[in-house]
């Protein structure tokens, strides 16, 4: 029981903490994203084709959170954003105070998005505000249409759901119909993407939805 | 800082139930496997394809972890051997203390192999010893090639690691070798095999040597 209260009080100093970086980007008008998924959904290949999107138009600033190796950030520099890596040393998920850390250590101004890219756990990041707009998870077809019931947590927090590699249909047991009411039964309004970052499907509908809900949720519509 | 000593506190106490069950194995030659990885890398699948293998021959009793539901349980169930389902309820890992509870459920009498399936994640369970004779890592061709030093912990822990889904390789940007390569950095002394569910490759060599493995570590030679 003692661990529970602990763990109640780590959540209570970590939400504190998000509430901060939230007025931090409302103050700025940034819209932030937190992408989850488990490891090798495809994470950083949709911010890659994200910011190959947006290029020209929103500015977009990005965080990389990994468990080890910053692999992630160097392929996320090539598309010439500010990016910082925080790796975690072993520890599971991303928390409020690291992205505070973080936010410290690079230039926002006029930044329009923050994409945050956290460690690749469909379990953990769950239950860690970071202070974002909302969540974001990838799910590959890969891992099988059973997931939104087995991992609820992540599906539940999420505001939208992209289905990733769906290149792959072809040659796997999945049925996008069935992944779709399962996570539509976790979360009514989820908002569904199918994606491929190998065909490029589904990449510029999700572009065109991200870019009208940073518009209408800052007031930076004149940027875009 | 109070946060990693209760931590430690946790592992501690994690690990003294940890000693008590591998006692428990060891007083009746149960060889016990950890099977590790993301979600949907494929753990069941390899747990059904590897009952396939060993009917008739080595007594397996099974133990599910999942964050939720009991699809896995019916699953492996359909198999005819005995099989307890732990729900975490959110929890990302499974710890000594549900895997003791869980043997007080089950009839291990005879059993050869005890296979406990871990809850999908690539992070948590790496620090959580349950008390088995080896943890196994399960990781998809679909997750990439990076991901063994992306996630280390895991890899360093384990004793075999299972390349699986490589029916999908035509389709990947995935490297057998560099993946290899990779998990061989972070681990020299991992046994590696390359697996598919969906056309058994690889299935029957991991199965022979798991074989050998019970035959030795155990003294029940004369069962199998």
């Amino acid at each position: 029981m003692s661990v529970i209260t602990i763990e109640r009080k780590v959540l209570e100093k970590n939400d504190a903490i998000a509430s901060r970086n939230r007025e931090f980007f409302a103050e700025r008008e940034i819209f932030t994203l937190n992408i989850v998924s488990s490891p090798g959904a495809g994470k950083t290949s949709i911010l890659e084709r994200t910011l190959e999107q947006l290029e020209g138009g929103l500015k977009v600033v990005v965080i990389e959170g990994d468990v080890q190796t910053d692999f992630d950030a160097r392929r996320v520099a090539r598309y010439n954003v500010p990016v910082v890596q925080i790796i975690t040393h072993g520890a599971c998920h991303l928390e409020a105070k690291l992205v505070q850390d973080a936010l410290h250590k690079m230039d926002v101004t006029g930044a329009d998005i923050l994409i945050i890219e956290n460690v690749g756990n469909l379990v953990c990041p769950a239950n860690y505000d970071l202070g974002e707009s909302m969540k974001v998870v990838v799910l590959s077809t890969t891992e099988g249409d059973d997931k939104p019931l087995k991992y609820p947590g992540m599906f539940r927090n999420a505001a939208v759901l992209l289905i990733n590699k769906i290149d792959l249909m072809p040659y796997l047991d999945c049925n996008l119909g069935v992944l779709r009411a399962n996570a539509l039964q976790i979360n009514p309004s989820l908002r569904i993407f199918e994606t491929s970052c190998k065909t490029n499907a589904g990449i510029a509908e999700w572009c065109d939805w991200l870019r009208l809900n940073v518009r209408a949720r800052s007031k930076g519509a004149d940027k875009a």
